[in-house]
């Protein structure tokens, strides 16, 4: 393939299914000999792993809201710079298990950290690293909430707040794919995976391999 | 005591014998009565020192300048809101080993961060709590080694910066107290500890007791 590196982010609550949309994906991308990588947020270095170990584990009042988000900023820094960046320069297609545009969802609309500092941050962090796609996946929260307590472990710190939380997050979710047309694609996540995988697929195809 | 809580920081490269002053300080606060507390930066609280292990242990190149510096300003902000605030709504004194000051000088100085990205931060975190009265201990950089070499742990990441390094810090230490005068003070810290420690008192007498 002679494409140039692409960036593509998967987006939504907990449990919405992204981690394994990302797996089906990078099965397509295979098949297509598509040279990728996937990685998560935050975390996908060795320092920024470090990073996600302050912010996932323990009291969910923790941190408060500026700390965390400049803690996520931080590793957001680390990821870009000694992963994303690199290998988008190499060619390669990147899928990232969230991004800038969870801390727009959880640390701007559900806790209230201003637009204009995120902005700020952003530019000074992210700057032109912008994903070319961005899939939102979107579901009922109380359905994604089962989903999750399936799992083991002990990264709950945010599945630990209450539904309500995660409704305001649902709909603040849908709002950022409606503002951001050009980039994001809200996919309705209700249906077994293959679909959903199919759906994620044909968009890709069509708008970042066939040109 | 009926004066309201004050802030001041200690400034100054490493080995120019901060803790040793602020013990210095802290027993002459004692004598006059002041409920004071002692404190520093990076860390100072839980959170901080999680992010202060972060930061001072491990290679000297482990973060680049902007990882760096937001986990600086996240530790910042826990100590500010679970430590410096509530002291000094309580009208207790706090002593602080290291302040935003040592950010401006190690980070934008030495290693390039934009002054304006610095004053964001500084806003966004520091606000309003800005030390009532700051000095900044000057002495000669291969001096000041000499004596962090005696030291033993593993905290030695900024020590192992060349010499050249230092002395740009101490120069960058000097600019910084000669822009903000109404604040700083630049003590010469080339001499014994009690002299120093003297002239740090009567300096804090004048200005923060006696009103």
């Amino acid at each position: 393939m002679a494409n140039a590196g692409r960036f593509i982010t998967f987006e939504g609550g907990e449990g919405v299914g992204k981690s394994t949309q990302i797996k089906l994906l990078s099965q397509h991308l295979e098949r297509k000999g598509v040279t990728h990588l996937v990685t998560r947020e935050p975390g996908g270095s060795p320092g920024a792993e470090d990073i996600r170990a302050l912010l996932v584990t323990g009291d969910p009042g923790r941190w408060d809201v500026v700390s965390e988000t400049l803690l996520l900023f931080a590793a957001r820094q680390d990821l870009l710079s000694t992963v994303i960046r690199p290998a988008l320069a190499r060619g390669e297609w990147v899928l990232c298990d969230r991004f800038v545009d969870s801390t727009y969802v959880y640390q701007g609309a559900a806790r209230g950290m201003a637009r204009s500092d995120l902005d700020r941050l952003t530019a000074l962090v992210v700057g032109d690293t912008m994903p070319d796609l961005t899939f939102v996946l979107d579901m009922d929260p109380q359905a994604a909430l089962t989903r999750t307590h399936t799992r083991t472990g002990n990264e709950d710190r945010f599945e630990k707040f209450p539904l309500a939380w995660h409704q305001n997050l649902a709909t603040a979710f849908r709002d950022l794919a409606d503002q951001h047309r050009s980039r994001c694609v809200l996919i309705d996540a209700d249906q077994a995976p293959e679909p959903v995988g199919d759906q994620i697929w044909r968009c890709v195809r069509d708008r970042l391999l066939q040109k």
